[in-house]
C-alpha cells in the first residue's frame, strides 16, 4: 500500500483492512498491556486505538496481542526439513521471522545450498533472513563439499534476505588477525556480523569485541554471558535441541540488562519443535523463570528487531508490518492466531493455507558420492594399542583414551564387550574414496551399526558398529537414500529415515521425519546403546573444533594439538 | 588503526596508545559502574580490564568514565556562535556528538548555510551530525531566503556526517500526506526521520508516526509523552532556554521506558549554556530529580546512538570511539576530562587546543538587505480598531486581541500608556522592502525600541518600539551590524549586539556574546519591559505556526485560520 492510502486508514477517512477489535496490546516500546484496537491497511498496522472503521474485523476475545517472533538464530536444517515445511512448524507458534545461518547445507553445497535455502523460502509466511555462513569449511582438518572465500560471500550481500554475517565460529582466527577471516569481515563491514565463542573470556574477548562481532549464542552460565555483555556482545540466550542455556542465564535478565538479551533455538530437532515450539517455548521458559512477561516477549521481537536493523517490525506501532502473535496466557503465550503482514496465517496450531508448501519438490543435485567398492573398514594392525575418543553423554568434549587394540589376523577390530567400537568417516561430497577410521567409546552398542551423513560441520558420512559388515550395510543404506540416517544389523537395514535434501534434509512432512526418527532411534536402543539420541551423539565425534580427540575423513585428530594423531601408538 | 594493529593491541600483545587507571567504567551495555581500565588504540577502545601496557597512562583517581555525551537534537545557531565556537563551550561539558538541525541558517542562506555549518563544524572537537531540515520556508505566509525542495535535501545525502531528515514541523502536511512533504521523506527512506508535533494526538498522531516519523522532543506532560512513545516515536526529553520539559516527563521514565527517550537541549542561549551547560545539565536534572544515574547517563549515550544507528559510539566497549567523560560524582556527572577519539580534549571546563578555533574567520555572505529610504513604519488609519498580538510571558502562544488604535494625523501610532506597542517585519533576504506592520500588546516598552533579525522561523528583521524614530534607529543598527540585535531610544543605540553570520550568529568568542546579551537585556529593561527576555519573546511573536496572532513580513497571520487578515477591522 502506497503512504497516502496507509495515511488515510491512519486518519480514520478510509477503511482499514481488517481491525483486530476487543484484544489486549503487548506494548513493547512502553512495556506495557492494555486494550486497544488494531487497524491494518496494505499488511500495515495503520493506527491503534478506537474508532477504526474496516473491511473486515476480527474479535479477539481478549486475547493479547504481541508482535510477531523472531528466532534471532537457527540453523533450519536442524530441523531436518527445508525453510517451507519449517515454516509449516513454527509459523502456527507465532514465529514470523527467522534469522539463519545455512551454515549445515552451505557445507555441503557451498552457494548454491545458501540459494536453495533462499528461493525454498521466497513464498513461505515466514520471513526467512539469512547470514552468509563464514566458516566453510570449518577447518583444515576435514574436507567438506565447500568453501566459500570472502568474495564468494560477498556475492550474497545483493539480496534483500541476507543480513549480515553469521557466526564467526573462527574465534581463534578473529583473535589472531587472521587474513582470510578479516577479509570477510571487511566484505560485511556495516552490517550484522554474529558471533560464537564459548567460553571465551579476558583479553582475547576483548580483540574478539574489538573487531566488531556483535553477538554470541555459546553462554553457558551468567557470569560468562556477563562478561561478554559488558565487552558488548548482545547474548542470544539459546535453548536448542543439544544446548539448554536457558536456565542458567535467566540471573543475566534485569531491567538494566534486558535490552541487550535475545532468544534463539540455534538447533532444534522435529521432535522439539513440534513438542515444545520454537521461541515461543524459550518465552514460556523464560516467564516460568521469573522474567517480566514482557521482558521476555520483548527478548524475541524489540530486541532481535533493533539488533538487526530491522525497522520494520519487532513492535506493534503504526507504519510496521503487521506480524502478530494472539494468544490467551500471557504467563505462558501460545499462539492462538498467527497474523504475517495483516494475513490470518495460522490459527490453534495450523497454517491456514499450505498450497505452494507441500507440492515443493526441491531440485538439488546428489551429494551422497560412495563408491561401495571402496567401503573397506578393515584396519591394519601397526601396534597392539590405540587411540580410543572417548564419548561422554549430552556432551560435545570428549576424552582421548588409550586402549589395547583387539587384534585378529593382523587387523584391529571392535570388540563391544569393552564398548570398543569401531567409527569411520568417509568423504561422501566430492567422491575421493577417503575414509579416516578409529575407534569409540561410549556410544555403547552391543550389535550392528549406525550410519548418517549429518555430521557437524563437514556431513561426511559417519559409522559406528561392532562389526564391519552392519557398518557396510547401514553407510550402504543412507548411501542410497542420497543422505540420511540408518541403523542395520548384519545384513539388514533395522530403520532409516531418508535426507535426500543435501543428506540433511527431508522432503516429506516435519511430522513424518519425527515419526522416522522415533523409529530409527527404537531401532538404535535396540542395538544396546544407552544414549539418548546416539545419532546426534555421533555427529559430533566427526567435529574437530571441540576437543579432545575426533575423527574426519583425514583421520584422528587431536584438537588441542589441532593436527592429524595416528592411530595407533 | 587498522584492524591488526588494534586486535594486538586487544590481545596485550603490543602497547596501547593510552591507557586509563583507576577509573570506574559506566557501563550502559551491562547497567553497572565497576573498576576498569580502558585502553585505547588509533582513536578507538581496544579493551577493558586489567593488564594491559600503554606508551601513556593516565591515572583518573578513581573517576567515573562514562561515554561522550550525545545531544540528540539541537540548533546550534540558538546558541548564537557557529559550530567551532559552540564546540568550545559544550565539549569540556564532556559533548562530543550533536546531532544538529540547521534549520535557522537553512532560512535564511539554504544550501549554502547548512555546507556552512558542514564545514564549519569540519576541525571540530565535536561530531557535528546534521539532519537535514526538512521545512524550508515553515509556511508561505512567510518570506524567507530560501527554499529546499526534497530534490534539494537529496544532495546532502551522500555527506558522511548528514544523518537524516530533521524536525518534520509539518505535521499537518505529512497527516494529509502531502506530496510535497511526502517527497521529502521518500527522498530519506531508510534513514533517520525526524518529527516534531506538539500536542498531537488520536489517529492524527497514529497517521504522523506511520509515515515513518522515528521521534518527537515537543512533549510537554508525561501523558503527551506516552500516548506518542505508544505510537512508535522516541522521546526526547527537552530542556531549552525557552522550553523545559524535563521536569514534566521524568514519571515517564522506568526500567521499561528508558531505552525510547533520549535528552536534547533542542534551544540554548549562550548564559544557559554557559551557566548550565548542556545535555550534561539534562543528565544532571534527572539525576536530581529521582531517575538512576546509568538510567540517566543512557539517555544522552546509548539510547540517541542507537536512535541514529550510530554503531560506533555511545557505549565503552571494544571497537568503539575513545569519546569519554571523566567526572567524580555520579549523582551530579560534571565532566573534569573529555577525550574524543582518545584525546584528551578538555579538561576542568576547558578546551586544551583552541587552535584553529579562534582564528576561524567564516566567510559568509551578507544577509540583511535593508534600504533605509524604504523603512517607514508609519500605519495609515483604516479604521478605529485595530488587531492586536496579545503576548503572554512565557508563552509562544499569543492572544489575538482588538483594542481602538491610537489615531493622530491620520495615522495610527503606538500607545505605550495602554501597552500599545508597534511592531514591524521587514523582509530583510531579498531586499524586497516588504514590511508587515501591527500592534503588540505585553511587551511593556515604555519608551525606546528593540529589534532584531533572529525571528523563527524566517528570520527577518523584527522590530518592536514605542515610536516610529526609535524603531528606524533599532532596525538600521541592526542591518548596518549584516544582523543582530539592538536596542535604541529617540536616536541614539543604547546595546548592540552584532549578529554578522546570517544575522544569526556571532563572530566572537560565545563568552562576549553573552556579555553583550547581558548588556542588551539591561538595556532593554531600562526602556521599562518586564519580560525576562523581550528579544526571544519578540522572535515567537513572529512565528506563525503557533497560535494565534502573529506577524510575518506579509502582514497579520490568523493561525487558527492559516491567512493573513487585515490590522483594521
Amino acid at each position: 500500500m502506497e503512504l497516502p492510502q496507509l495515511l488515510a486508514v491512519a486518519r480514520g477517512e478510509r477503511p482499514a483492512d481488517l481491525l483486530l477489535r476487543n484484544g489486549r496490546l503487548v506494548n513493547v516500546l512502553s512495556g506495557e498491556v492494555y486494550p486497544a484496537e488494531i487497524a491494518i491497511a496494505g499488511g500495515t498496522i495503520a493506527g491503534l486505538g478506537a474508532g477504526y472503521d474496516a473491511r473486515e474485523e476480527i474479535d479477539l476475545g481478549g486475547r493479547f496481542v504481541a508482535p510477531g517472533l523472531i528466532d534471532a538464530h537457527v540453523h533450519i536444517e536442524s530441523s531436518m526439513v527445508p525453510p517451507a515445511e519449517f515454516a509449516r512448524a513454527v509459523v502456527p507458534r507465532g514465529v514470523t521471522t527467522a534469522v539463519t545461518d545455512p551454515h549445515e547445507i552451505a557445507n555441503v553445497l557451498g552457494l548454491a545450498g545458501i540459494r536453495f535455502m533462499l528461493e525454498q523460502s521466497e513464498g513461505a509466511p515466514l520471513d526467512v533472513l539469512v547470514n552468509a555462513p563464514s566458516c566453510v569449511p570449518a577447518t583444515h582438518l576435514e574436507t567438506s563439499g565447500a568453501g566459500l572465500t570472502a568474495d564468494d560471500l560477498a556475492t550474497l550481500l545483493g539480496h534483500p534476505r541476507v543480513l549480515g554475517l553469521a557466526e564467526v565460529m573462527n574465534y581463534p582466527g578473529v583473535i589472531a588477525g587472521d587474513e582470510e577471516v578479516l577479509a570477510k569481515l571487511r566484505a560485511f563491514r556495516g552490517r550484522p556480523i554474529d558471533g560464537h565463542c564459548p567460553g571465551l573470556s579476558g583479553q582475547r574477548l576483548q580483540a574478539y569485541a574489538a573487531a566488531g562481532i556483535g553477538n554470541d549464542h555459546e553462554c553457558t552460565t551468567a557470569a560468562e554471558a556477563l562478561e561478554k555483555l559488558r565487552a558488548g556482545l548482545t547474548i542470544f540466550v539459546r535453548e536448542a535441541t543439544n544446548a539448554r542455556n536457558l536456565r542458567a542465564l535467566l540471573p543475566l535478565v534485569s531491567p538494566l540488562t534486558e535490552r541487550r538479551l535475545c532468544l534463539c533455538t540455534d538447533d532444534r530437532h522435529p521432535a522439539d519443535l513440534l513438542m515444545e515450539g520454537s521461541v515461543d517455548h524459550l518465552i514460556r521458559a523464560a516467564i516460568a523463570g521469573g522474567v517480566d512477561p514482557v521482558v521476555a516477549i520483548r527478548m524475541a521481537t524489540l530486541n532481535p528487531a533493533e539488533h538487526y536493523g530491522l525497522r520494520d517490525r519487532g513492535a506493534i506501532i503504526p507504519g510496521r508490518r503487521a506480524d502478530l502473535m494472539v494468544f490467551r496466557d500471557l504467563a505462558a503465550p501460545r499462539a492462538e492466531m498467527v497474523f504475517r503482514g495483516g494475513k490470518l496465517v495460522a490459527q490453534y496450531g495450523r497454517l491456514l493455507e499450505t498450497d505452494g508448501l507441500s507440492s515443493l519438490v526441491p531440485a538439488l543435485p546428489p551429494t551422497v558420492h560412495i563408491d561401495p567398492q571402496r567401503l573397506d573398514f578393515s584396519i591394519r594392525a601397526a601396534g597392539s594399542s590405540v587411540r580410543v575418543i572417548g564419548a561422554i553423554p549430552d556432551q560435545l568434549v570428549t576424552e582421548s583414551l588409550v586402549m589395547d587394540a583387539s587384534l585378529q589376523d593382523g587387523r584391529a577390530m571392535a570388540d563391544p564387550g569393552r564398548d570398543l567400537l569401531k567409527m569411520a568417516v568417509v568423504e561422501r561430497h566430492r567422491g575421493t574414496g577417503r575414509m579416516g577410521l578409529g575407534f569409540v567409546r561410549g556410544v555403547g552398542l552391543k550389535r550392528g551399526a549406525i550410519a548418517g551423513t549429518v555430521a557437524h560441520d563437514h556431513h561426511n558420512l559417519v559409522v559406528i558398529g561392532a562389526d564391519d559388515a552392519s557398518m557396510r550395510t547401514a553407510a550402504l543404506a543412507v548411501a542410497k537414500a542420497g543422505g540420511g540416517l540408518a541403523a542395520a544389523e548384519g545384513e539388514n537395514v533395522l530403520a532409516l529415515l531418508p535426507l535426500p535434501l543435501a543428506g540433511l534434509m527431508s522432503d516429506r512432512p516435519i511430522e513424518e521425519v519425527r515419526d522416522d526418527m522415533r523409529v530409527l532411534l527404537e531401532a538404535a536402543h535396540s542395538l544396546g546403546t544407552a544414549l539418548h539420541d546416539p545419532f546426534m551423539a555421533m555427529s559430533f565425534l566427526a567435529l574437530e573444533v571441540i576437543p579432545a580427540l575426533k575423527l574426519t575423513d583425514l583421520g584422528l585428530v587431536d584438537v588441542e594439538r589441532f593436527e592429524i594423531v595416528p592411530l595407533f601408538l
